[in-house]
């Protein structure tokens, strides 16, 4: 099969051998992958990965359980080992011995074909086209935040940064019955977002008031601390973005302040699927760009182009 | 009177004025008051404080309401607004107008009186002697781990660092019922929590193991990154100490094992006269030498030296 391959030097798409369907797996052929901010950063070396990159796909079974087979899937990146008392505590995402797709130790999916966990697999309502359901991942990841932290009908919520991440947590904090600012450098991903009902600011004319909970989606260095002053005392910052690089933080205002700061990764996919059916969140105008399989390492160029968002991988 | 005054360049015991009891205040005549570590930063140029230091105290009320007369007191140390809207919230000690004995805008207890809001005064049971008393606001920013996290009687907590606060951390945290170890530095400190039957490690012996939650009192550059390491996945980081410096800290873990990191500084002081009062927490042991005011410059000096806890200066 044709595969978008990360060896530490080059980004290439390449010939690899099948994935074999073993017990417990699945092998799914891929209709549509979606490029991340992540992948970006394996071919800058994070992780240190080696392999087939890509973890946001939508495809069709074609190995696997009769149960599963023909049926069109999202799959949950986290392959877990199941056994551990991690996974006991149904925390099979922090598993230590998991491996991700196409980060940590198994292929991902920017090629013909990729092998999942049969117990990673979720079926795709009707309803829901591909173009949209391969958001799933990364939608699960801000659903993630309503599983962390009890966001009340009264809450205000501020999100900094306009980015992918940004815009999918500015919806779903809204969708939750939150009041939410979002705060970005882009005019037109903000007009998404009010397009939504969602009240927006450019960062260039924001006045700074702070709020009780804040989502830091800009993934830059600064982000931290700009988040950290937009919080209020006792109020609640949520990490999404892991910045590669490691800033001087002052951690003194979180003590004096008592802010709680939440770390926020992967998420699960059920919500996630039910909001894109629907259509409490909406995806489709994310979409800036298509590229071909066999033009796949164009897709990653592409992808870090000033206004761009979400990057399609088609077949 | 005399008191225990910092211009910026000199820290020396000088007559100052009598404080004046305005409305709403008391002045309390000091009976002991308690060095604590913000004191020794304060006098290396943290919150640029001027006037009396010191915010540790227990002493009797001489002038105020007639109800509050020749009472035996401790004071909280934020003196709050009691009109904003941060006020309102219950959150005094977060206004952001809010004036601080010792630290922020307000003299402090190293002195023969201090005025203090009523407000803020508690009145100490009577069979809780001066020097456990003075211990009051300490022990009421360890208690204030509970307001913040819930803990649970299956809950496995550590407390890195064997400082004061280290030490009270632990047993506030032991005598809430969750299974603590405490690791430390110094032998003759994790004595005092083994006495109390608190499971205790020294650093070099400590194997690692990662906790579910995990208190940052070493107050040491590092502390937090080695506070990270030994948080579980989902875990909980309680940050107690206002480090001075800014560290390079890398928030990248925080994010993939999505650890929640609670700032925590000062706490309400019922639960802490509570437990003085119960003997559910011992503080006594924690004393490690008294200075009179006369001398009291020194007592910053014998704080700082390596095995001391608490100095006390007494009349
Ligand atoms: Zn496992
Ligand atoms: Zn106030």
């Amino acid at each position: 099969m044709r595969a978008l391959t990360w060896d530490g030097v080059r980004l290439q798409v390449a010939e690899r051998p099948d994935p074999v369907c073993s017990e417990g797996m699945a092998v799914v052929e891929v209709g549509v992958a979606g490029v991340c901010n992540t992948d970006v950063e394996i071919v800058r070396g994070y992780m240190n990965f080696r392999g087939v990159i890509g973890h946001e796909l939508v495809g069709t079974v074609r190995e696997g359980p009769s149960a599963w087979r023909g049926k069109r899937v999202v799959a949950e990146i986290n392959f877990a080992c199941g056994r551990c008392a991690v996974c006991a505590r149904g925390l099979g995402r922090h598993c230590a011995t998991r491996t991700v797709m196409g980060i940590l130790g198994a292929d991902g999916a920017m090629a013909e074909q990729v092998a999942v966990p049969v117990a990673n697999l979720h079926a795709v309502p009707d309803g829901v086209p591909d173009e949209a359901a391969v958001f799933a991942e990364p939608l699960a990841a801000a659903f993630e935040i309503l599983e962390q932290v009890h966001v009340r009908p009264r809450t205000r919520a501020l999100v900094l940064g306009d980015g992918k991440l940004g815009l999918l947590c500015a919806q779903v904090l809204h969708q939750a019955g939150a009041s939410v600012l979002a705060v970005g450098r882009h005019e037109d991903k903000l007009a998404l977002l009010r397009a939504r009902g969602i009240e927006t600011v450019l960062a260039s004319d924001w006045a700074g008031d702070p709020a009780e909970l804040v989502v830091e989606a800009t993934g830059s260095a600064e982000g931290f601390a700009a988040a950290v002053r937009a919080t209020l005392p006792r109020g609640t910052l949520i990490l999404k973005s892991t910045v590669a690089s490691r800033p001087e933080v002052d951690l003194a205002p979180l003590v004096v302040n008592e802010i709680t700061v939440v770390g926020s990764r992967c998420g699960s996919f059920e919500p996630a699927l039910r909001a894109l059916s629907s259509g409490s969140v909406e995806v489709l105008p994310l979409v800036s760009a298509r590229v071909p399989l066999d033009r796949a390492d164009e897709a990653l160029r592409v992808a870090q182009q000033p206004g761009v968002l979400k990057v399609l991988v088609t077949r």
